[in-house]
């Protein structure tokens, strides 16, 4: 299949970058089910670093052996697969060229109080393994945060200089953000802003709540509302503040829910002109056929 | 489309190749008419370095606008395309992502003497321009052939350190080897056998003739005969020559003839087991329905 | 011997890894008494360092010459001796090719009061003793913990890139492990997971008990439960967290202990799944007799 | 297998060189049929690059497949088996640690009129595939021979660095070098001298004939004599030229002959104190079973 | 003066190392009135950095003037000179190669608080000015010991790579580590142990007391029980802690006491076997006659 006009038009926003860098995006956007849409669904396994691998694979637990995921990742026609270094390892070589790959190069665990992460991958490994691009986690409002972003910067750039594209995951926490704030509508609005920023190909946000949570920001909301209660409203105000639509957004909603509730936040997330979502737990923690059918009925909503 | 058994089977060859390496060579069998075949056909737009513009390009005047070649790549459904920097340049902002691109690093000319070329591109601009691997000619018996053989050897580590294959045009000429002796079968074999010695990962020479050049290999071939005058036979030699056919080669015609004389070559290629053909200014030469007419015949062919 | 199917099969798991990475690996696999069965003994002799001289020769005074433990590691069969610098560098030369060494690259002691190690050793030494690979102690859970992550992926990038294995003692302690903890069924799985991550070829860590530590997976735990009572099922739990059995995991016992207990480790090992034992201070403070004894039983247990 | 005699002995000779470099050449000395006997047989590979594919396979053509050569050398029980860097790729992965490797790094063509070598693998190749050592031919007194001869110190320097052992091909030819003379008494005396002066871990040369080529060594000959009749007592001359035998040895036979003469000059080699051969097309041209049963003949000489 | 057999016997010790290390350490121990019984006395003058000019050379003002310390460490015939960068090079070619020179590299000083050196000189410095090796402190417990070990690492790898020894000057503080521990018999012990695992080619500690400092450690003194009250029993100790006794160790006694105390300090050494001493400002605070004799009587113990 060529690139349809819908991929096309997003390439154009990625002007000055490199064709490497847009070959490498457009073959996300020509992937799987959603080829050629302009939208994406990624399936991501960082949990098993963030949480351990109990609370991530004992409710599936096929889903402790590397090659499940690749299988989940192919078998269902999801955009892409993003996980860190040893996932994508165990499975590179049998199933090279079947699923686009972004290698997830920086990881937190649940057992260090701070809110910070550490680089467990490179670039060059990215290279190695075939990946189209590398993911990294950014806290913006924690004390570790201006590190962090020096590092995305070194990262990024490092990709972007061999043709590789950048996945933000922009999660604020610490600092002025509360604990509700870490999904308020101003902040969401604020990590993805930050990210576009950064020079992030795509950015990788929670789905974001009617909460505002700063207090230096409540006046502008109250002068120029946002309908808060509107889900599909909230996306778009996000999409504004990722260059007003010209970045590529991708949703998460975190902890796992029942699948209608799933759906309507797809919903929401296209009507808001968001480009996908990114479905981690939902997915893997399901039998292959239930992951697969929930990953079709989005993909679906998306199509 | 997912990998194909065939496709499988090639990328088990390729041992010890990074999956990098192999992502991008299954982008080369998995893209256009050929996909899944394990059989290619590579569009090669370098004779403007080595004959001058006119030689190349009056035929078909429009074919002087690198975009045109990108368009006769992309709409013909062939596997990949391959030229040098400038033309590569020209076209890969626009046409990102929609065929694989082979940037030849090194070139030769028509205003020069001597048997040699000169480095023209680098691993850098393959990964800037998006490229799936370079493209390298040597010329063994040549003065300059061991100079040539190991900056090859750079290449080709370099490439393979960063994921990208390398293809070798292995065009013997000068030394012990006389002119009809360049197609001679017994040279082409030893070229397909140096180059797949020195890692190539896809192999490009001629067609051989049924002419045996070296003195010390005719009591060889009189002992152990090839039928010399079946065109498959001579292929199938070549493949035994290229790994018992763990290598992929492709062949060239060389000079432009008529099209049943391609049709016929190409059918030669398939029944000596060959990976496919690389056809350069049979197609650009023509006009671009004529030259889409004449690739599809092919392609139909290996199909 | 050639190698076995059990061998062939465990190499198939590091797909990817160099052709280099897997002639070491299969160097450790296919020596001493457990040579081809995919199971390991290795002496490890850092106690030296982390405990001080004394206390960890005192017992058996021989020790403290290093041609001693090269002699017990050789003597006994064991599958490979892991020491710091200074002790494999008094003997490599004299034992050199005679049992696989792994150079243990970073050290702590007891002096000090923080949780962290100091890079005591490089890769070039590890190839300058024909180490088959290096060992790198990390402690999640740490304040310096992500800082030893990042030194591990540096050592390990430039190990692998040598064709060097890299085997992760992986110990968490501080942060939110409580001491109890450090050998927690959770703890120990999710430290198991962490090094398979990040890559380990082989992964160490203590023998888990029936204790579950983090709050947060106690619910996890309860919902998929796993028989805490039965040491084999624990082993078998952490296999799993090791890609489902698809890395190489051995296990320590820590502090010494009778010779009934450590065989009924063993012996839970082996029903777990695990693919062997650690054993140094109950085999170093031991007379050269006594340890040999003790080994070859363990080892019976793994043949 | 532990170290014997023999192999402390010769291990002893190779003082000054780091435990990593005798651990890689004790590999060589351990493995196979005539492990721990000091002596080795070697099956080297390089025809195809330096004579072309028919004239090296057409006589056993499944010698074609780089495959059956792995087979060959590990189901003979040879020391070791030595080829270029495509041979060596295509099989690394499948053949990992089974037999000790040496990476041709230098090869020549029948093309090319001049005596010359192109480089046409690197250290980082060895260590990438696992190699024990690397392999360099030089031509002393070819036009290129001060040239070839700088190449070898570098890629030894650096080898050695990595511990990788250096295996020097020392074949005299051109300058004051006679056709007849390159296989001269004197002749392979001087070669072999120099390659142990250049620091050669193990010297590959032809066996020498009863000729006396320099004019300049005649008269050293007549008043100190070898009885040049006996095979034996040239090949003792040679091992004296070897610094008194303290260096490695082995002896190839050249151009195809039968099995008695090949049996009669690993007699000679052994009798006169020479650590082996060097095998090729009289192997790899045989049927399997003839070559093992030839192989097994010539170890069983020097067992 | 040929090598001795007890000089023999120590380089023996040093298997890996390369010849030019050895080199220089014979230069070492076959210099001055000691030369080849495997002991030496080595003259450091560090303590103007340590304590100030003043503390350190009023007592014998003619110390100030470097030229004055290289005289005492020739006309004394002591083994060796140790200093810093300046007093080195005051000096150092008006003495060229009269007294083997090591290069302190770090120095600390008594203005800051925190127990910590800076490195005052490099590796390239020592050769410039001729030593045979380099010296560096470690603060085995203090906060910034880490770090410490890891510089020694680095410079330890350097100066070998050059041919360079290396001494470390292992002195406990901080951490665990009480004052009085810092002389303690369990932690010198450990101190010493430390680095001979970090490749220390010579060990400088304190000459310990019957202090035990670490609880960790007294239950082992008291299973396993040292003679604390015999100083050569407690000397014999330290070197087991040594590999035993396969590494130089030399002792200082710390501040100035008398001269029967010093003997008595020296005799003990001796009959535990340790290497030597190592006597700064009981020298160099004396006149130079002075010194001379007390130096004199002490090498009279150790000749």
């Amino acid at each position: 299949m060529l690139r349809t006009e819908a991929v096309r038009n997003i390439l154009s926003w990625y002007e000055g970058e490199t064709p490497g860098l847009k070959s490498n995006l457009s073959r996300l956007l020509m992937h799987g089910r959603l080829a050629g849409t302009g939208r994406v669904v990624i399936l991501p396994v960082d949990q098993g670093f963030e949480h351990g691998p109990a609370r991530s694979f004992a409710p599936n637990p096929t889903a402790y052996d590397p090659h499940y995921l690749y299988e989940l990742a192919i078998e269902s026609g999801v955009s892409g697969y993003a996980a860190p270094l040893g996932l994508l390892e165990q499975g590179a070589d049998t199933f090279a060229g079947e699923v686009p790959l972004i290698l997830k190069v920086n990881s937190g665990n649940s057992l260090v109080s701070s809110a910070d992460q550490a680089l467990t991958g490179t670039v060059e490994d990215a290279m190695r393994l075939g990946c189209i691009g590398v993911g990294f986690t950014i806290y913006p409002g924690a004390d570790a945060s201006y590190g962090m972003i020096e590092e995305l910067r070194e990262i990024s750039h490092e990709a972007k200089s061999r043709g590789l594209i950048s996945v933000v995951w922009s999660y604020p926490r610490g600092g002025k953000v509360t604990k509700d704030g870490e999904t308020g509508l101003d902040i969401i609005a604020y990590a993805a802003h930050m990210a576009a920023l950064m020079g992030a190909t795509i950015i990788k946000v929670k789905l974001p709540s009617a909460h505002i949570d700063l207090d230096a920001a409540k006046s502008t909301y109250d002068k120029y509302p946002v309908d808060v209660n509107d889900a599909g409203a909230r996306v778009r105000h996000i999409m504004q503040a990722a260059f007003n639509g010209k970045r590529i957004v991708v949703f998460s909603g975190g902890a796992a829910k029942n699948t209608p509730e799933l759906l309507d936040e797809a919903r929401a997330i296209r009507k808001g002109g968001g480009n996908g979502s990114i479905i981690g737990r939902n997915s893997f923690q399901r039998s292959k056929a239930d992951a697969i059918d929930l990953l079709n009925q989005v993909m679906d909503i998306y199509a």
